[in-house]
């Protein structure tokens, strides 16, 4: 059903696309492009929409006015869950969201955003750009016209917190708890129930027993959502989302229409964009975490090994099933996955051997 | 004696930025800008040649031509450890070095690229973007006309190539390597023998017995080398080297006759380069460690707990002594390890839980 769905789209896609290519010499250097930027948050959403305004900013500053970029919250110009959609059709020329979101045109799309045990956000970055991650995200988008650009990271996440604590695998037997995607699937298979419901929701649900845990992101988010009010204990590691990558979306036909120059500072503001979100996470989360801590005298555990052995081989039980469901979810997993073995030797050696040489 | 070279230095930077500012509305957006940047690497050097590369390209095509930076490798117009002064002093527009090469103007300088038990990539730019680090380096350099720009990340290097087994904090006694800066510092306080010799001696060093040991960058940098073929053993954390900054240098005159749109391409394209040199060094550093221990059976070894507590404490008093020799050292010292100190704690419970919880 979801395959078809993709077929389709793709037909649509690769009309206008063809379309685009059609018209060359249109581009002048001198003209103006006035750009929307349609975005999957509320508008200065702290570290997602903060970030697709400077990505706006840094295009309007480097072209010295001549793309001139709008950014629009969720909901203003279309509802979160539209702007793939907005792009692809050319109503936005741009959007900034997470690929995850758009599970129901291709699966794989998750690939591209967060995948229970997969890559941090350095690791991410080395794959799409130096692993051939990024390519294969260009042709999971070609049928749609729609150019990817990674533009943000959010980091290792939080496991989330919990009113029920987490000894064993049998403590998770009948939680209830807010956590979408394939992390969701990874809690049903043991024994969980998911629950989904817009963030807004989230703190009286917690509240009144309606959940009994949620995920959300990581302190710096955390901790202005208020959560610690209404839940005991902080969980982690982010076994589910180790690395969040945030994605910018380029009308393909608009991109093809600007001069070389331009399309090279779209593309380098997104790159710069990317470092920008990880280093705000890494800064702010480190100062929330003390407020957390020491003001809020919140509870911060680890989830205990059984629980973590058991949960990543599931986890990888999960994305493998997803990507037997197509050829191309075949070939962008065995990228990521080859990659993935690999690298894991080397961040054992480099980052997680230093990190723990610190702490001695 | 440093000291005072630091302040007439600050004097000439003084008057040159002066100038600069007094002859506004030089600059014409149509005009072309011919900039020459000079490099502390051969040219093309894997991962330090092909950033400063890579940096020029996308200035040149952002600017659509109207700024032409040629790169040159180290000893092309000036020797590598001249690239600060032919900054500074405007023989050339830019320059791409490590900031710990400029020690002898300011042993400050070594905050911005290297300190040993520091950051890693992620947090020294969450210190850099976020945490005022950059601010601080502008204050450094100001005085000596030049803008600074992180533009790339090693990520954590490896400790090095070693004749001898490391089993106790007794088999660094009388051990000769090669290992420059404040990690050299530290191993001649457990009674080590450093050497400063160029990187082209350090192979023949090793297999004549010359030397017992040698740091380098990591297995992407050291392959190339071969010194898996004249040293025995591995070894890891890069104790020394968490985390090594590398830095664009941009002299302010020349940065200040920009019109404002260049002037922002010319910094995200450093902020762009930064995040793509730590990416490739962790793509490449993972094939060629698979290479090293697979094709050339390499021993990689860790370095014992009790060698690297050890190490880490004589590397605090280090820091600190150098921070105690002048007031903005002080200030650099006390900005990054209070950063430190809480960062640690979050990288605790991210990065460093979730890549054990991926071994487990």
């Amino acid at each position: 059903m979801k395959r078809r769905d993709f077929i389709n789209k793709a037909g649509i896609g690769a009309i206008s696309v063809g379309t685009a290519l059609s018209i060359p010499g249109t581009a002048k250097a001198a003209s103006k492009f006035k750009w929307k930027m349609v975005t999957a948050w509320p508008k200065n959403f702290p570290g997602l929409g903060t970030n697709a305004n400077l990505l706006a900013k840094m295009i309007n500053e480097m072209s010295g006015g001549r793309i001139k970029v709008k950014v629009y919250g969720a909901g203003e110009l279309v509802p979160a869950f539209e702007v793939f959609d907005a792009v692809s059709g050319g109503t936005a020329e741009m959007g900034h969201s997470g690929a995850y979101y758009w599970k129901g045109k291709s699966e794989a799309s998750q690939f591209f955003s967060a995948v229970p045990f997969g890559l941090t956000a350095q690791e991410m970055n080395a794959w799409l750009y130096y692993g051939g991650g990024w390519d294969l995200w260009k042709k999971l988008y070609k049928p749609f016209g729609i150019i990817p650009a990674a533009t943000g990271n959010s980091g290792v996440q939080m496991a989330g917190w919990f009113n029920r604590e987490i000894n064993t695998l049998d403590d998770l037997k009948g939680l209830k708890m807010r956590i979408p995607g394939l992390g969701g699937e990874v809690l049903r298979r043991v024994g969980g129930t998911t629950v989904n419901m817009p963030g807004g929701e989230l703190f009286t649900s917690l509240q009144s027993g309606a959940l009994d845990a949620t995920e959300w992101v990581g302190p710096y988010n955390d901790l202005a959502f208020g959560f610690y009010k209404v839940a005991k204990y902080y969980y982690y590691p982010g076994w589910h989302e180790p690395g969040s990558t945030i994605e910018a979306l380029i009308n393909e036909k608009a991109f093809n229409e600007l001069p070389k120059d331009l399309q090279q500072i779209v593309l380098a503001a997104c790159k710069a964009a990317n470092i920008d979100m990880v280093s705000e996470y890494t800064a702010r989360n480190n100062q929330a975490l003390n407020t957390l801590v020491n003001k809020h005298k919140v509870k911060v555990l680890p989830l205990p090994d059984e629980v973590l052995k058991k949960l990543k081989q599931i986890s990888d039980e999960v994305v493998k099933e997803m990507a037997d469901k197509d050829p191309l979810h075949q070939e962008i997993y065995q990228s990521v996955s080859q990659f993935r073995s690999q690298v894991m030797k080397w961040s054992n050696i480099s980052e997680q051997a230093f990190l723990r040489a610190r702490e001695l």
